[in-house]
């Protein structure tokens, strides 16, 4: 059995922190990275692609709504091309932060509302798709299994990685779900080399 | 004789405008397109990049301090490893909206107080200058002539083009040198066909 | 006969400037300031607001939602009482420049969609009238003759003047209207003379 | 003896909390309120006031440069002209904040950079502190003793109240303090009854 254990990662903005990305990058096997505009920004993203090259743990973006106060969550109203170009820009900066630092960005996990958009609307999850698609066609597009966003990303070519729900208490939650894991004979593999 | 018209563009924010782009880009060989952070967003970028690709007008990344209220112009104190950051950041969210654009950033151009920055110390400018070399070896650096920007980039393995100072008045200007060049039996050539 | 002729202004942000405020200010009565959420900043606020002192015109705040990529006009989901926050954030930071310009805020105009919540919702228009009438009962309320915003402001005491759209042109139109009114006998009068 | 034990407070902004707030407010006798800045927003203002009114809690502006990225600390090179604008339009943010709850602005403390930019130079010490004075002639001024902040207050007619500096482990250090201040046969006083 391979398992990929997945957080979302970076969601600090300047002085400010949220989650501890230090604890949580030993037990995972993948990460999404805040792109800088629903949180994170140049530096946060550089220090976290940073620890997770040092330890092997995959990167994805983790793009969110234009929104730092409502931290991505709530519904901000624009045409979807609009949306589009959101996306497009936060992955592209991350691939930027993660050729620097000689890391390698394979997938990517919507934030919240800009989830929830692309869920409740195939065009919109077409057109996501579609940009992922032209911008690196081996990214892989995290997606909560029997959705839009799955069924976009097909349709695109591209490949999915189904996903389960996160809780409170991560670091503690996956140290378990590592241990359990292991216990067991599986392995905690990353999300770049789960569907090579 | 071949020359390189080139001109900022884009540095419009959200439903502001600044400049003549429509105008500029039927004119220019080149644009250094502003990445969302002194100016410039994703839509913008967006808008720019289809603009210059139907028009075979090179683009370059034109990365400033992130200050959008002042321009990128004045002096905010930030060491240079957050200023590194800031650079890759930009490039990186351009070269994602090229790359859906089916277009290819080929150069950089520090804006206003950023190239200050690396004008005026020679450690910032190799950090900037290798950071780009880092994140492709092809990408040419836009200097003015005899300064540690050219020097900078010289010593990471970069090309560099070496520019001269723009004036107001940037539509009428560009229209009359490249009357004045085409009529000696020069050519506008893009910057990346330039040093190829 | 007495008019107000009333204007938005202020409207720029950083290096970016929207319309010709320096034209309009000698033809209007009366300036809704934009206060640096859906644009506007400090340095703006404080220009208009010397001009409008200068020139005898009453100003009255127009505060927008926090959306300056988005000019206020995208619809932001967001609890009634983080809006009403916003709102008195805005009117407040108005009266603090107004008052250290020896001038007095003494109006209020929902910009955009702040206003359409506040028109479509009898429970909002009703949460920021009282909030306005808590911070002065003073303040006259500029609504649209029969919604919501002009009897919420009515329930909460307060006193509206009833406005009439606005068109582009903005600049010619006033003048020609000042000449109309005028040519008729009639009196141009700054808002806060108006109800006195 | 009367002594103000003092805190800054409300220095998150959006999700990001900084502090234990609601442990501070209650051993404090005065809070400098972030002013959306450097830190703080509408909504955190607006709880922050409340709490600290329920308390009889003094509340003063703590007004910061405009850079949330670097939390105010980082030096923004921009005139005094603008300075003065950015000090004035948060102050004025936090009246209305103070005055839709019921409460009132006792005091300014410079936060951070901005101090430094008015510590280092009479000329900007005098603008901020005659600003202040425009606003509300009543408004103490925080200051360390024997700095331009603390001489300019004086020449504008303010008054000053003289603070020592702060640690971290705030809540505890408060609380300690105040204990001590009580078994002493002291007393915890507001700021703003302080110089009544």
């Amino acid at each position: 059995m391979k398992i990929d254990l997945n957080s979302d990662m970076g969601e600090g903005f300047g002085p400010y922190r949220v989650g501890d990305d230090e604890a949580l990058i030993d037990v995972v096997s993948s990460a999404n990275i805040a792109c800088g505009f629903h949180a994170g920004d140049s530096v946060i993203m550089g220090r976290t692609v940073k620890m997770a090259k040092e330890r092997n743990v995959s990167i994805g973006a983790h793009p969110g709504l234009p929104d730092l106060m409502g931290f991505g969550r709530r519904v901000i109203q624009m045409d979807s091309a609009e949306l589009e170009k959101h996306l497009i820009y936060q992955i592209g900066a991350l691939q930027g932060i993660a050729a620097a630092a000689g890391h390698r960005v394979t997938h990517v996990s919507y934030h919240a509302e800009l989830g929830n958009m692309a869920v409740a609307n195939r065009d919109i999850a077409d057109l996501l798709a579609r940009a992922i698609a032209r911008i690196d066609r081996e990214l892989i597009v995290y997606s909560m299994p029997d959705t839009e966003v799955e069924r976009a990303s097909e349709r695109a070519g591209l490949r999915t990685l189904l996903v389960h729900s996160d809780t409170p208490g991560a670091v503690e939650l996956a140290r378990t779900v590592r241990c359990v894991v292991e216990s067991g004979g599986g392995v905690v593999t990353p999300a770049s080399e789960f569907l090579a």
